[in-house]
């Protein structure tokens, strides 16, 4: 191991004021361009601190089999999320009602998905409450859909889900399925304005150990770390890195390199839909064009898929690295596409039924992102 | 009194399979042109009553204060209910998880609504269950919208309501108004396919003996009846005459006969909006327009408004007085327009803010029927 390498950070039991910058912006790259606007979920949870919370994180291998855990998350439009912060007053209105309504109190949160803005409110939650947050998610990045996510996948129940808004309203939905689950959710959150609280897939300390993606928390924190140093290597070199630290270790690559040339951008149904192309620079018929829908989902390079979700597409800044979300996107932009294969758990073939390309109406098959030696990744630029 | 005039029934302590024809027809009138195909919520309860199911009416004086009385209703557009009849199996699961959220049992039923479906589905759940139903309800006709009951006019609050379907699928809304307690069932039975199963405004019986317009079903009953009698009468007249029975007499008067020479329908965020245009035989340009969402709401004679919600304009067929509902009217139907004075709980300062023209977005004042000598009311034809 030389000098510059990425140093792994020891498993945090806190992420305190000075954190949240790094913190957010590793949990936005894993968001694969959604999740939404990390500064955003800063804004709300720097507030909790300020007030003098505190944030208690715990290892997901710690927690009892009988504990309670609580996945919460902010649902809705990341555009709408810019103007309408999340409330954390009305996320204790949610998790008040989920625990009258079980008749039990909550031991643990965990966050539903990493991303700007889902990795920071259960942070922002435990500061309030004083309840302890889970080193650990259901998505390891961000999905468009609450149902995309390994704790359904891995076969807990989407319901009880409790939805509030800022004004005290509350709707629970009791669904048939996980996905009609969504469904119902959705248009709620779309009648309270496009964004909203929620607390669902309440499970036992057991489940939640068997269905979690565990250290994400810390991985976002790492991430984020590596690319805010300042050295002469290049930051996602130090990001590949932080990943391998893992313990079971993920890569990453350079997909492409260019100039942001068309953003194709659409909100409907509570989404935003959307295609980006990105040109080589001084070598314009060279291109990457990548489709999302909240986050992105397949990389054309050419023409050719060389990224598929689940694995982690994030558009980051040439330079700096900075995560550069969906909605952010503008024209002229030097940006570098990176390429992170996804957590064991996302690309089972339970789990490509779930969140793989056809679960988007995307007519491929899921090919695992290869790594090194590929003639049709471009790193050049 | 002579022999022709309408016999008044004795207060009914059930409704049997003998009188659900002239019951659904006279709730059909209520309705205001809205509520519902009568014939679909006959065939639900007379499912109920083939299987043994019985029903048991109680007056709104006899309950108890501290009874426990739950409003019900089907929610939705009347036009999706012709196709996708209401489902007992889930209402009796919204009552369920009701009772279960607030921790007992029912007492009585009692519709929200006076309308083809909705005045019959009551029946069908207190068949079904053996539970009582109250006769009264909360419109004494039929309204749109959730919140335009003299249930929440009269302070009680709509919350929780329950919304199910008949996959088991279930919607609990807490909102902070009535109002918004509509818009967010009205999206979450848009979600379930356009019509749900709901109960709310859950009440003690003293709530329910303050703000329940009595004696409905009972007056369904008696209209229903008194169109069905055969017998050389004008099938109106023996209307009028039920009406100028109840403990608080009510008056009803011909404001049209003529027949349908244009509808304007169109179906919007689950609601039939529409205008329909009556001209009198032989007299074109004498004219009855009635504007109606889901219910009719005003009519114009030649352009003058000459009845306004909340009282009750119904179109029925000119020879049989046949109820015909908006979803059914159509070019070329001979009708007569009949005028009824709204119970008193619908006219108070309070009720005519949330039932009264403005509350549909029409720019009129609220004027009460005026019946008898009016030189704009035509009963010519």
């Amino acid at each position: 191991m030389d000098d510059h390498s990425f140093k792994r950070a020891p498993r945090p039991s806190t992420i305190s004021l000075g954190d949240l910058e790094a913190f957010g912006r590793g949990a936005a790259l894993l968001g694969a361009g959604g999740g939404g606007d990390p500064y955003v979920g800063r804004l709300v949870l720097e507030h909790e601190l300020s007030r003098g919370g505190q944030i208690e994180i715990v290892e997901l291998a710690s927690i009892a089999d009988d504990a309670w855990v609580v996945p919460v998350c902010v649902m809705g439009a990341p555009t709408v999320m810019i103007e309408k912060a999340p409330s954390v007053d009305a996320f204790v209105l949610a998790l008040r009602k989920l625990e009258e309504r079980l008749g039990k109190r909550a031991d643990y949160l965990i966050p539903l998905e990493i991303g700007g803005i889902n990795s920071t409110v259960p942070l922002a939650l435990s500061a309030r409450l004083g309840l302890p947050v889970v080193n650990a998610d259901g998505m390891g990045r961000a999905f468009p859909e609450i149902q995309m996510v390994t704790f359904g996948i891995g076969g807990n129940n989407i319901s009880p889900i409790v939805v509030a808004d800022e004004f005290g309203d509350v709707i629970e939905v009791t669904a048939r399925s996980n996905l009609v689950g969504e469904r119902l959710s959705r248009s709620a959150v779309a009648q309270m304005g496009g964004s909203a609280q929620v607390v669902l897939y309440p499970m036992s300390g057991l489940q939640a150990k068997r269905t979690a993606i565990p250290d994400t928390l810390r991985l976002a924190l790492d991430i984020g770390r590596a690319i805010t140093i300042n050295s002469d290597e290049a930051p996602e070199d130090r990001l590949f890195a932080a990943l391998g630290k893992l313990d079971r270790p993920r890569r990453g690559c350079v997909l492409f390199k260019g100039k942001v040339s068309d953003v194709q951008r659409e909100t409907r149904g509570g989404f935003n839909f959307g295609t980006v192309r990105i040109e080589r620079l001084r070598h314009s018929e060279d291109t990457l064009e990548i489709v999302f829908q909240n986050e992105n989902l397949v990389a054309y390079h050419n023409g050719v898929p060389v990224a598929l979700t689940p694995d982690i597409i994030a558009i980051v800044d040439s330079e700096t690295a900075e995560p550069i979300t969906t909605e952010t996107l503008k024209f002229g932009q030097r940006v570098k596409v990176l390429g992170i294969t996804a957590p064991d758990l996302l690309v089972t073939p339970e789990a490509i039924k779930v969140v793989g390309p056809r679960a988007f109406g995307i007519d491929l098959d899921y090919a695992p992102l290869r790594i090194g030696g590929s003639p049709s990744i471009a790193t050049g630029g």
